[in-house]
């Protein structure tokens, strides 16, 4: 089965983006590109809501390239070459069948609804963040409501030089 | 000055206690007793607010000892032999003021809307967490929004046995 992963950058009150999506305060850096770069090698599609989607187009990033991208929507509509997959059934049973097909990892993108409800159906294998030394005070939220606590097994940590802490789980059953 | 440190040990998605304030789920061991001792060591007054204080009477604890104990209320009224130091006033003003008295660090206890109030107004010089692997799903919030970014600096991090990732951080002014 392909892991499915949840999880990015985000301050340490929880907010991946300010409220108006902006992500000026991530810090970058080598290190921050190795572990991208590493972690991209492990993926090969990417699996998303509408507002995420939409705040990757307005920032220049119609699609994520190399990888298949699944936008999870019920209000999208296809368009002639459209560069992204618009899925308009429920994320969790489409992610289920996924994972059973052959292929490198699934990444969730975005801000949390999506990773909500995957997380809540026990779609999710890992939870990874790179917790920014920051409190941004208000903003989109990475982790949402559940229905039931999830427990996690710390399986990876790095302080990195620019005072970021990215810290892998795997979700245990 | 003395230095005030906020925060405590949450889970991964910013929680601090159950909605109904239980902390069932908090790991404890050999490290988290050394971390904690060693902490202690460095404070002789706690504040807190009053959801804090109720909450710490119902499970037992009148006030912390070895330690001044203030709580911010407009509401309660000391009674005799508190064992407490009920405060009326603004929080971030009396805390300014312990600061410039001598003594030992001062220790803001509980759920977040007293810290809110204290980062808010500049008052907090660290923040410290202890990262449990677990997602709550809800709760009491550690962070609440703020009306400005607050900028970190890290300072220690410390991954335990248990799985818990401790990580303490310098305000930035």
């Amino acid at each position: 089965m392909r892991t499915v992963t949840f999880g990015c950058a985000n301050s340490l009150d929880n907010y991946i983006a300010r409220t108006d999506h902006s992500v000026d305060w991530l810090l970058w850096g080598p290190e921050v590109a190795r572990l991208t770069a590493g972690y991209w090698k492990t993926v090969d599609t990417v699996v998303m809501g509408r507002k995420t989607y939409e705040a990757a187009v307005r920032s220049g990033m119609p699609a994520y390239p190399g990888v298949k991208n699944y936008v999870f929507s019920r209000t999208l509509k296809p368009w002639s070459d459209c560069p992204v997959k618009i899925v308009a059934e429920d994320a969790a049973a489409f992610v289920a069948r996924l994972k059973a097909e052959p292929g490198r990892g699934i990444c969730v993108l975005g801000g949390g609804e999506i990773g909500q409800a995957l997380l809540a159906a026990g779609a999710v294998d890992e939870v990874a963040v790179n917790i920014h030394p920051v409190l941004l005070g208000g903003g989109i939220s990475l982790f949402h409501s559940l229905p039931h606590q999830i427990d996690l097994e710390l399986i990876e940590t790095e302080r990195l030089e620019n005072g970021c802490v990215y810290l892998r789980y795997r979700v245990k059953r």
